[in-house]
């Protein structure tokens, strides 16, 4: 099966290792049950092998309703068999997240920030763990804020980094904090660069992406209840992102791109710039160009798999 | 109009002065329109003093299911005219958060996690200012877990801490971290404390409520996809949390608090505990149990509304 090829390592005897999904927890596999609280799923009430165990895609997006299309769009670039308006959401039992199921593809929702995509991350990685899935390649599909870009274009972020351009996430452990790298799998941006060149009209760079904990103040933002810095001010921290490197600021990669390297999960972040924030912060572009502008990281995206799966060559 | 007077000061000649909601922004007001993006809303395209200028009580919970549920359930308490069952989401235009409007009640998601309310209280503090709103009070109703409490105990927050116990917010503003207080108001969660007195089945206490950035680590549980530390070390973790007034472990308070009383409004948290952690991580009480759990903090907040508008004495 091609797609297992391209994610696995050669040993002396020419065979092919299976990548599965790796826990970094000694207890979960001592649990009698698991329950996947925010997901509505579990291991007694759920066979999540037979489920998922296909799983070789999952990508991810805040909004539900966009993650609900990415699944319906994947069905019809696949020529799945069925009805793609029929797809059912998977979590239908909880609002906290969706999910949907295309074939080797899981599309699923985590909603906006750090702490949001973290609870969804846990319980996908135990998810796919319990599933005994392997060789998965994970990608969030993301909207956010230009630096120095043309609003459409779409950023695969080369680093995840801070409010300080730190290639780091810190995470609170027990009322300490650590450090993890936020480094993501240069292959497989370069692989969707490449994508990006045999498409039309979906202009993509390379760059840094800034991770933040919130839309105003953290983002630089004059438009928010709370404002206390000037315009100037603004453009000069923004001079400073894009001096080291960020071309796009959004709310979740550097937690994304932390715990699948943790994990050994090949990760990619792919988001569109709505606006370019050197030239404002308000979203003003008319709801169809706004539409248009989310579907490149998913036509991006598409392309990828249908490669990876030998579907186009 | 009865709930006027409890919010507002007397002055010299016994008048009542106007609570208005203020924004800390000196660039609001001299901006031509302001699109409230996550919401779908505009000062242009729509008239919000209209809509929102009688609203009195705000209700904020993370599910947006949750949320529709209570706005349905204050429409009954509040023996409003027309079928509760008909209520619109006035951000249907949009998946990023839902809300009602019931009488002088709004209702509206936050989805989880500080960042993601974040986003809402800005857009929130923007429309009642805007709206020309006064003498609002704020009230988040949510599910967290419990430190040392019986599963479906409700907690009013004292204090919101943070992973330190200490009552403060840590804020990004253009790369640099600022500290803002997380007191809430002292009079609310009292009034809060003596609603539950006088309903059935609704155990209270107040206490601290810690604030984190996770559910799994930042929070000491042993269940998620990482977990470096010891069954022993978590539980010295929330005996120190208990003993430093903790009573429970939530995703939003600290952001919550320090934005409501920067800009002047009062605001109180009101959890149920799903489950004591000192017992466990995982959340196993069955779903009826767990539904009722989550309808106490409406039920407390419903009794103190209809009190304020004198629908109760």
């Amino acid at each position: 099966m091609a797609p297992i090829l391209l994610n696995c390592m050669g040993n002396d005897h020419n065979d092919y290792i299976k990548q599965l999904v790796q826990v970094k927890n000694p207890y979960l596999d001592t649990m009698e049950e698991d329950i996947l609280y925010h997901f509505n799923l579990g291991t007694k009430t759920h066979n999540l092998p037979e489920m998922f165990g296909d799983i070789k895609f999952v990508c991810v997006g805040g909004s539900a309703n966009r993650m609900k299309a990415f699944a319906q769009f994947i069905h019809q670039e696949l020529k799945l068999s069925g009805n793609p308006e029929e797809i059912s959401d998977i979590c239908e039992g909880t609002d906290r997240y969706c999910m949907y199921k295309v074939g080797p593809v899981l599309s699923i929702s985590h909603g906006m920030g750090v702490p949001s995509i973290s609870i969804m991350l846990h319980e996908l990685i135990k998810l796919l763990h319990h599933a005994q899935c392997h060789d998965v390649v994970l990608f969030r599909l993301g909207t956010s804020g230009g630096v120095g870009l043309a609003p459409g274009t779409v950023v695969v972020t080369e680093k995840a980094v801070d409010y300080s351009f730190r290639p780091q996430f810190e995470q609170v452990v027990l009322g300490k904090v650590i450090t993890r790298s936020t480094e993501l799998d240069e292959g497989v941006a370069h692989e969707l660069l490449q994508c990006s060149s045999e498409l039309q009209n979906i202009p993509t760079v390379i760059g840094n992406t800034m991770c933040t904990h919130d839309f105003y103040e953290g983002q630089g933002r004059l438009d928010g209840a709370l404002c206390s810095f000037s315009h100037e001010e603004k453009l000069e921290y923004l001079r400073k992102a894009y001096d080291a490197g960020v071309r796009n600021i959004e709310m979740e990669s550097t937690v994304f791109a932390a715990m699948c390297r943790v994990c050994g999960l090949k990760a990619a972040v792919v988001c569109v710039a709505l606006l370019n924030r050197f030239d404002g912060d308000q979203i003003t572009s008319p709801h169809d160009v706004l539409v248009e502008y989310q579907q490149r990281p998913q036509a991006l995206v598409s392309h990828f798999i249908k490669k990876r799966l030998g579907l186009v060559v």
